[in-house]
């Protein structure tokens, strides 16, 4: 009997060929690509293919696939769902909810073991529609009609698209497909491991993904990027973070986004986003608040630094600054996580099913003696 | 570094006061109490609360409990969302879908921690509606009206009236309420070991409840009951049993049903169970089905003690006979379970936010090298 550290710190629960988190040295890499070429020099939807079948896609297969994230119209019964559903229906809650409706009964057969191509091309299909999902909710919440998708723009001009009404421009366009690409995936995250869990199961594709939703809700893992935004705007310019950051700190509090539970030294994905976010921002008009991240992130450093600790930005903390440039609500912010992690988690939901067991493990029970029952 | 087995078998991953798995005799306890003694003792509403709150209820505590357990109203936006769903959606999926519309946006604060009381009143509201869920979802994908719950009626005496049209007998009720509290908490199977990682990230219970669905949906996890019971009817009768079971166990395959990866003697809950199911079986004019379940059990049995093995039914193999003579389709006997497990599960996840801890373990990297980006 071997008994786990709390949280499973520090434990290899399985094995996985999908990314490497190197925490020592500050490295992030997809199938052996370092997320710093993957960010500058990948398409989207090239990663989508790296991360789900171990090489960078090329000519024919590279079309197909590309042609697969096309197929983006919801099925009718996911949006009579939504169009059901209570206005103030937080969207993270509209994806958990409507993920299981994105296929049909038909596709929700036992997944076969070691059969990769049936699975995948469910993926494809559900991971294609998840921005028009996002895009669909948030108009009708705002009590504006859905967009229908258009097959002919790639997947993020499009989402961008159906939730603003108007097309982005190409810069637009390169940072939200770039940040997408640094959330992609990302290890034995509380969500991908909750996913796995499930898929052991074999439970249908669509309900794994829908129960990953449930655990990226969770503000521990995925609402970083919504707070550290927030914090900006509260902040509002670079001159009133200093006394906040000193404030905060001195009383022993956390500050959301700052400091990584995997890496040591930075978050690569922090380091490549900073830019991209910052450039952003400044031609949105928000210089005020992308310079109170800025000057949080470093004033912090500093206060670390002078205690002997390296603490830096985690990829949380410039993602909030990017989505409001490209004009998305704050309580979107976790869905867009959710747009890039679904190819994570299904990756990882196709290697469970390469390589299948069922996840069952024990507790240590702590609870009363057996007891007899009262007279 | 620890490396896990696969699956996590054999690891304790976490403490739990919760429940007691004695696989080497055979043996289950809830808070230290024996299955055997709650199912013929206690009220469903008396163990609901001990799972909860550690102790019997008594007196006030009890009236309060059972007070709870009768506001079962679905609230409009899971009603809508249900009415909107395509007809063929199955039980499972309906449940996974609406359970995070239960409560409305004003629940789903991030829970605290050591606030046990608030979280143990949305469970409460949560787990009293799920039988209202499923009844009227059966009756909407039949074509016919859905029922309100009746407060003046006892938890499964009103779900069987909501599902069926009238009400069940004194012997219906006792049955399946027994039947619920043997299947009621099981310590860390899949779909509870998931909803503990859901719920470690603070996500709002009604959404860990949903992934906790998901996870039952898988055929691993929650299908047995359902097959076994068709199975029984494909048989028909005892005569057919014997040679069924010859020819499947000599072809090396297995018995869906049959075995349970904890227990080596007997599933202590099976063995409660049987003499119930074949009762209400026989009662409901089902004896060949039955009957055949019990000859595949015990010819079974047999073969498996002359090449030295102790084989037996767990719980799962006679719950359909149960449920099939209540009246309910086969397709809705997972969502059955779910009934009764979502107790546990919020019972864990209680048990989480008491004692929190993120859930992030940690992959063995078993893919490709760092590698350059291709020039």
């Amino acid at each position: 009997m071997v008994t786990a550290g709390r949280g499973l710190a520090g434990v290899e629960v399985d094995a996985s060929a999908i990314s490497e988190v190197d925490g020592a040295r500050g490295a992030l890499r997809y199938r052996g690509y370092a997320i710093e070429d993957l960010a500058a020099r990948a398409g989207f939807a090239e990663v989508v293919g790296l991360v789900l079948d171990g090489e960078l896609p090329r000519g024919a297969d590279r079309a197909a696939l590309e042609g697969a994230l096309r197929e983006r119209a919801l099925p009718p019964g996911a949006l009579a769902a939504l169009g059901a559903l209570p206005r103030d229906t937080h969207p993270m809650t509209a994806l958990q909810v409507a993920l299981p409706l994105l296929d049909g009964p038909g596709d929700k057969a036992r997944p076969r073991l070691h059969a990769r191509a049936e699975q995948r091309a469910r993926l494809l299909a559900l991971g294609a529609r998840l921005p028009a999902l996002v895009a669909t909710w948030d108009r009708l919440r705002r009590g504006l009609a859905p967009l229908d998708p258009d097959p002919a723009l790639a997947l993020h001009d499009d989402f961008l698209r159906m939730v603003r009404g108007r097309r982005p421009d190409p810069e637009e366009v390169r940072v939200l497909d770039a940040t997408q690409v640094l959330q992609l995936e990302h290890g034995f995250n509380a969500s991908t491991f909750a996913g796995r869990v499930v898929a052991s199961t074999l439970a249908p594709l669509s309900e794994v993904l829908s129960a990953c939703v449930g655990a990226l809700h969770g503000p521990l893992h995925g609402g970083a990027d919504e707070a550290a935004w927030r914090l900006a705007l509260e902040l509002g310019d670079a001159a009133a973070a200093p006394a906040w950051v000193e404030a905060r700190l001195a009383a022993g509090e956390k500050i959301m986004g700052l400091g990584h539970r995997e890496y040591r030294v930075v978050d690569p994905r922090a380091r490549v986003l900073r830019p991209l976010a910052v450039g952003l921002a400044r031609r949105a008009g928000l210089e005020g608040p992308v310079g109170a991240l800025v000057a949080v992130d470093e004033h912090a450093a500093r206060w670390f630094a002078a205690r002997g600790k390296q603490v830096h930005a985690n990829v949380e903390f410039y993602k909030g600054a990017v989505f409001a440039a490209l004009g998305l609500a704050p309580d979107l912010f976790t869905a867009l996580f959710a747009m890039a992690r679904v190819w994570g988690w299904g990756a990882h939901a196709l290697e469970v099913w390469d390589d299948h067991a069922l996840v069952r493990p024990r507790a240590r029970y702590v609870g009363p003696p057996a007891r007899a029952w009262p007279a």
